[in-house]
């Protein structure tokens, strides 16, 4: 018998996700699954809090890439977890596996959802940190190297700017784009993210809350901007557009200012599309994989190796904490880097 | 000595250019040019009148892919025209050709405008109109064919919305979606042109002027949108987003809603980008020209002339109508179908 602390997903919101009434941290003295045929049990390590969650967030009759999370159930996420029982031969007891699982200390994974994992090999690499499984070397590091080389198409003396840049995402995109020889410029909700991306090689970096956006653009891009990766949304888009350069591509990764409000703010210059024959895209990394996972598993590992790219992962402790880090995320941009639950060491 | 009439580009329009205040018709009595090597002299015969004019009554400062016009000089558009004088060998007088020249009766070429123009052997045919060759084979027609192919990737079954549908483009590309196997649905700005939709094969078509477009668009496409061919921008677009399918491609063409104004309508629902992995790109029919302008010709005369395809034109007569059509197409949508200006006979 275990005792096994989850989080539940037990409200739609309409804006932000509230710890306490949309998300409940719930404990359980007595867990003690029944495992059927092909079914595995799970203790996490690493849970992985991503912006994207938010879209599951939802009624379950509208359509999107991801299905809506099941209410009174744990959210569902990311995880590298150690397998400590198993009925599947393919997934032997002791195996460290990132995939799918329930935002819980223990995570059952039934027969039909076992597909969702991968047994990591090398996870027990010193030199690669656990929650780079869900981050440089998972699904953020995934996004960012195959929607910047098929959306983005970057060629050396273009430049890109990434908004949300300090975030799981955007620091691996610059850095990928620097080393491809584009100017790279980026943008942060905090002084000390700004300092962060400039350390990483970002050529320009600033602030959007003390400083206004389109400014910043024509300072730092003069001659224009080539590529855009939109992780925000909303108002930066907008001013984003007034200098994107011909044949400019926007690579719609994500639009986090447009996901906790339901008053969506109106984008006025798309008129830009039109003149300046841009391309935007929206795209699901899972439908990159067959094309760009091998490449980015072996040109990623090596990178990090080699120490010629560097992760930033603010690292929470223990599930109880996961609803506010969730909450701060969304609201504040209260992490830089990619955020994970530390819930247990291997 | 000619008499020679032109509309000239008299003021930059905030909103809508208006005949007699942004354009202006003038007649000089003693039109006597000098043609120096390389010049010809054109008779215009028909000129074309297309929305993305008004693209280029700016300010010249303001980068676009068509250049501002000239103030105080005649429009710029494409001309159907016979040579009648020429210091330039390789347009000999009697030619007929079509290409950029002055919005006027006669109009001279300079020797480095001449490769704007294109010589036409096939526009005595009489089985093609002189009209066509700004039409359905040319700019337009160049338009629907190559976006359709490029951007849109049409398959047999999917279903394509077209907004100005009964216009110069937008009917062209209805005939050819529907050719491909393609549910079509269109909209337009009046019942008269709501049935001429229907005549030439259109699965669906209603009057956004008198219904609402989403409604429509949930009955005429249950199953969701797949190709949205955009002509107008704004509010059409928001309703599109909404209804278009995962994958959806939108091939923008024109934003003609966003021409006229200083009050850009804020596009509320860009997040369904991400969510549907849609694909929006610009485009300018001149970049198509390379690698779709010989097929396109092929395909489409033939279709014409063996009636595969009917292509509607309104017609009105001489220079000085010029202004009140372009103003009418601008505000109200009067023409149907590809509007010109026949200005004489050949």
């Amino acid at each position: 018998m275990l005792v096994n602390t989850s989080v539940i997903y037990a409200k739609i919101p309409t804006e932000y996700p509230l710890p306490g009434e949309h998300l409940i941290v719930k404990r359980d003295d007595h867990f003690q699954p029944t495992l059927n045929d092909g079914d595995i049990l799970l203790r996490n390590l690493c849970i992985s809090l991503d912006p994207y969650m938010r879209g599951r967030m939802r009624a379950a009759d509208i359509p999107s890439y991801v299905p809506a999370f099941e209410l009174n159930k744990p959210l569902e996420t990311r995880t590298v977890s150690e397998v400590i029982e198993s009925k599947n031969p393919a997934f032997p007891v002791g195996s460290i596996v990132v995939g799918l699982a329930d935002f819980s200390q223990y995570a059952v994974v039934r027969k039909d959802k076992v597909a969702n994992l991968r047994i990591l090999p090398n996870a027990r690499d010193e030199r690669i940190p656990l929650s780079a499984w869900v981050g440089v070397l998972g699904g953020p590091g995934l996004t960012s190297y195959a929607s910047l080389k098929a959306i983005g198409k970057p060629k050396a003396g273009e430049t890109i700017f990434i908004s949300a840049a300090a975030g799981a995402v955007g620091q691996l995109v610059g850095q990928l784009a620097k080393l491809q020889g584009l100017r790279v410029i980026g943008s942060a909700g905090s002084d000390d993210k700004v300092a962060y991306l400039k350390t990483i090689g970002f050529d320009y970096a600033f602030n959007y809350k003390t400083s206004k956006t389109l400014d910043e653009l024509h300072k730092a891009a003069p001659n224009g901007i080539d590529i855009y990766f939109e992780n925000v949304g909303g108002e930066t888009l907008d001013a984003v557009l007034t200098v994107m350069n011909t044949h400019g591509r926007i690579i719609a990764c994500g639009m986090i200012s447009q996901y906790n409000t339901t008053e969506k703010y109106g984008v006025k210059n798309l008129l830009q599309v039109i003149t300046k024959r841009l391309t935007m895209q929206g795209f699901n990394q899972a439908e990159f994989a067959k094309d760009y996972f091998e490449d980015f598993q072996r040109d990623i590992t090596d990178l990090l190796i080699n120490k010629k790219i560097v992760y930033r992962v603010t690292e929470v402790k223990g599930i109880e904490a996961g609803p506010d880090a969730l909450y701060g995320m969304l609201k504040h941009g209260s992490n830089t880097g990619k955020l994970v639950v530390h819930v247990a060491d291997l």
